[in-house]
């Protein structure tokens, strides 16, 4: 029994997915978001309960790899048709280039066996679901192909090789960088705009974070998993 | 190059997964049944292409358990909800737990090593995936529980020790013996009934052959994988 309680949290991670889906079929944006959002604390959650109870198994790892990409990868992506992409031509095929950069992202991390302790390479698939379901719950309509385009560059962000912190705290630190300090400056300005940001602010920055590091190299230079 | 044709085929799987929801989605469900099955036939082609080109690897046999979740799990998942389940309390539940249980059959899967030729252990995903996909396509819809009951009995055969024939035709060839024979009537008996049905009977009947095994004995008795 003791076993199954970790696998259950990954399955409510699945659960919240595929409820974030049905929440969209019914127009129902905000929960969808919502659900995407909870999956990402159901997310955070399965390894711990797996390492308090000292259960860790390759089992549930790969239960985990496979929660996610219908969580962060697909939910999103079909949130994001439902919201803008399906008045575009091509829409479809933008939602659906989304989901593949999750599963591709997925793929190369579940075979990726070096590790360097601080950092991911690419935008983890979690933190790319958010920024986009937080976003439509913004329910801000950008002009133009810019909604579009900001899907596809999250994707690409995702299999890019562009180093994240992973806010573990070892080693470099990240979170107490200069960088950290910017974040919470934008994050801040951006949160006084509308109150509703409370939730995309934190995905939006992280995923700044990445592309702030590769121009000015604000971290240290280690090689990323 | 001729590494990633492979993982294009793979990738492509994936993306007509997600059709398939965005098509549920407009309420197009006979297409999104044809993408289901269409997944079906590039999740058969991936392996052989990979064999072909001598370039299976684990990064790919990550990604495929990745899409068939998405395209026979979560595809099928929210075409049944989106056909009847929608209208029985608790319907989404349902849903998410055909989702669920196929996860846990990839998982499953992916960490059981031991491997008998002949056999699979339980109702393969694509399987169960294409079964409810094609009975959706059928536009017949049952009175009282029994589409639920219906979904919730595949998904329950995915995860059990059911042993079903994978026919490749070594060893046991399975193919060949009595219960092919049944199949065929079966299937010829109930393709005369409709001719919608010439996709549903198939894996219908492959489905229904688990059970008769179990209760028969029909195959020889030898450990599934």
């Amino acid at each position: 029994m003791k076993n199954a309680i970790p696998n259950i949290v990954t399955a409510l991670n699945l659960v919240l997915g595929v409820f974030a889906i049905i929440f969209t079929f019914q127009g129902e944006l905000t929960y969808a978001a919502l659900f995407v959002v909870s999956a990402m604390v159901a997310d955070g959650l399965d390894g711990r309960v797996a390492r308090y109870f000292g259960v860790s198994s390759d089992f549930g790892k790969e239960l985990d790899s496979l929660c996610d990409l219908v969580s962060f990868g697909v939910a999103p992506a079909v949130m994001a048709y439902a919201y803008m992409l399906k008045d575009f031509s091509g829409g479809a095929f933008i939602a659906a280039a989304f989901a593949t950069c999750g599963a591709l992202r997925l793929a190369r991390f579940n075979v990726n066996t070096s590790t360097v302790k601080g950092y991911f390479m690419g935008l983890p698939i979690p933190a790319g679901g958010c920024v986009i379901a937080t976003f439509v719950m913004l329910d801000m309509k950008p002009s133009g192909w810019l909604f579009p385009l900001m899907v596809a560059v999250f994707a690409y962000l995702m299999v890019s090789t562009i180093r994240y912190p992973d806010f573990k705290g070892k080693d470099g630190e990240p979170i107490r960088t200069i960088p950290a300090i910017i974040t919470v400056a934008i994050g801040v300005y951006i949160l006084f705009l509308t109150f509703k940001s409370v939730l995309f602010v934190p995905f939006f920055v992280y995923a700044l974070f990445g592309i702030l590091n590769t121009i000015f190299g604000l971290f240290d230079h280690r090689q990323a998993v």
